[in-house]
């Protein structure tokens, strides 16, 4: 196609780019991710992410050329790559050997400032897995929960697992990461949300029975192991749990929030009909 | 606590159990397999599992003593095995260096033979990660799904990575392999089973609108890539749909079982009520 070739692995545009697959402290500071995949990257193109480079290898280039051409229509520039330094970038053991270099999702917020209460929303707090967090923006996205906050210390939804497991949702759901509880709680409850903590507790109130069609509700998870923090559960308005009938606490996080994401969909359906 | 220590690697009840957790045909072969972690042994214990040999290291044998005692009270044999040696049973990064050697679970069945029509049911063709597996086992225990058929080419249940997503549920839940979907049908059908098929098509029924109180239901769900055989479709008396907001065919696998898993148990407690 004509594109320079890299050769080495010690080219500097293509060091960069395996630091941002391996460093979140990277990602932050350079306001850049690497994206991995024919589908995520022609995704990221389609989604309106801006792409600064893409890398692909000359197999990739016949393999995936209807892929290719949306990411090199909009890529500020573009290189062949030899497998071995494909493989530098790669997080996966069967590469694609497509790769691309993207600037900060416009959907990516960094704090809450303020926004339209428009939609139930959902609240992730320290959730760890990003294969976890991955598949929970891929479920709200199908299932119209078109915003979720990462509250605390969540894992980073632009790493490679993370963007992997949401199958480009990541680029599109609004995502805010926010480090305080108590000022998400504030800015929720002024624009008229109902906030409730999501506990493995028989005795806490049956998730069939909220009706999420009526007015913006905002449910809070917490992480894999320890579940909410007390102190984020005394700033919601209720506790509320899936009920169970096996052994208790035997949901995974990414399942628990698949329910509830479902129960705010049913409800708001249920609006809409 | 006086028990044999194993040093070599090549010690033979060393390289079966390895061998155990690498290859699903030498579990089938020797109907055995390999369960890794405090937890999980101590799971598998309770669970009733047989377990004929335990291996744990010293350090192991410390920290989670608590653990162990239980796996020591049930267990055929027990050794204490050198680091090294535990790093050649352990398919995580971080070992915990505890391992059974289990017998084959109870709960799961080769080929359909005969059941009580008691549950609502769930049938998984093709699934092809073991993650997903054992996250499906895991919700499906956890909301009372009693029965989960694994038709086709599914992959292992008793392979180290679903055991470890499955939190123990695949020691649990009853569990069918069954290679045919005509006879799978055909005996759900025998005992008054309304056979549903997944589908991403929002032309088919709302998974919303079925009485899954009323009667026995299996859905049917297909796997990752390519969803259920347009065979096994036909084999059900109805196609149902889980309504998206977002992109079509954008929930994973072990999501869309989450939801279909939940409306079930959703039904049947209504039913309850």
């Amino acid at each position: 196609m004509g594109y320079p070739l890299i050769t080495s692995r010690k080219n500097p545009l293509v060091r960069e780019a395996a630091q941002l697959g391996a460093s979140a402290q990277a990602r932050q500071g350079r306001r850049r991710f690497l994206c991995e995949g024919a589908r995520l990257c022609q995704d990221a193109a389609r989604s309106g992410v801006g792409i600064d480079t893409c890398f692909f290898t000359a197999s990739a280039g016949k393999k995936y050329g209807g892929y290719l051409k949306d990411v090199l229509a909009v890529c500020g520039q573009a290189y062949e790559v030899e497998g071995h330094v494909a493989a530098l970038l790669s997080g996966t053991k069967s590469s694609q050997g497509i790769f691309c270099v993207c600037r900060w999702p416009g959907a990516l917020q960094e704090g809450v400032v303020g926004f339209a209460p428009l939609w139930n929303c959902l609240v992730m707090e320290n959730l760890q897995d990003p294969g976890n967090l991955g598949t929970v923006l891929r479920t709200a996205e199908a299932l119209g929960v078109g915003r979720v906050f990462l509250l605390g210390d969540c894992c980073d939804p632009l790493s490679p697992k993370a963007l992997r497991a949401s199958m480009g949702a990541a680029f599109r759901v609004g995502l805010v990461r926010e480090p305080s509880a108590g000022h998400l709680a504030q800015m929720l409850k002024g624009h008229g949300y109902a906030l409730h903590a999501a506990v493995p507790d028989s005795g806490a109130r049956r998730v069939t029975g909220v009706d999420f069609g009526d007015g913006p509700h905002a449910v809070f998870i917490g992480n894999e192991g320890a579940g909410l923090r007390p102190e984020t559960c005394e700033l919601c308005h209720d506790r509320v749990t899936i009920p169970m009938a096996g052994r208790a606490e035997s949901l995974n996080a990414a399942a628990a929030a698949t329910i509830l994401l479902w129960e705010m969909q049913r409800g708001a359906e249920g609006r809409e009909r």
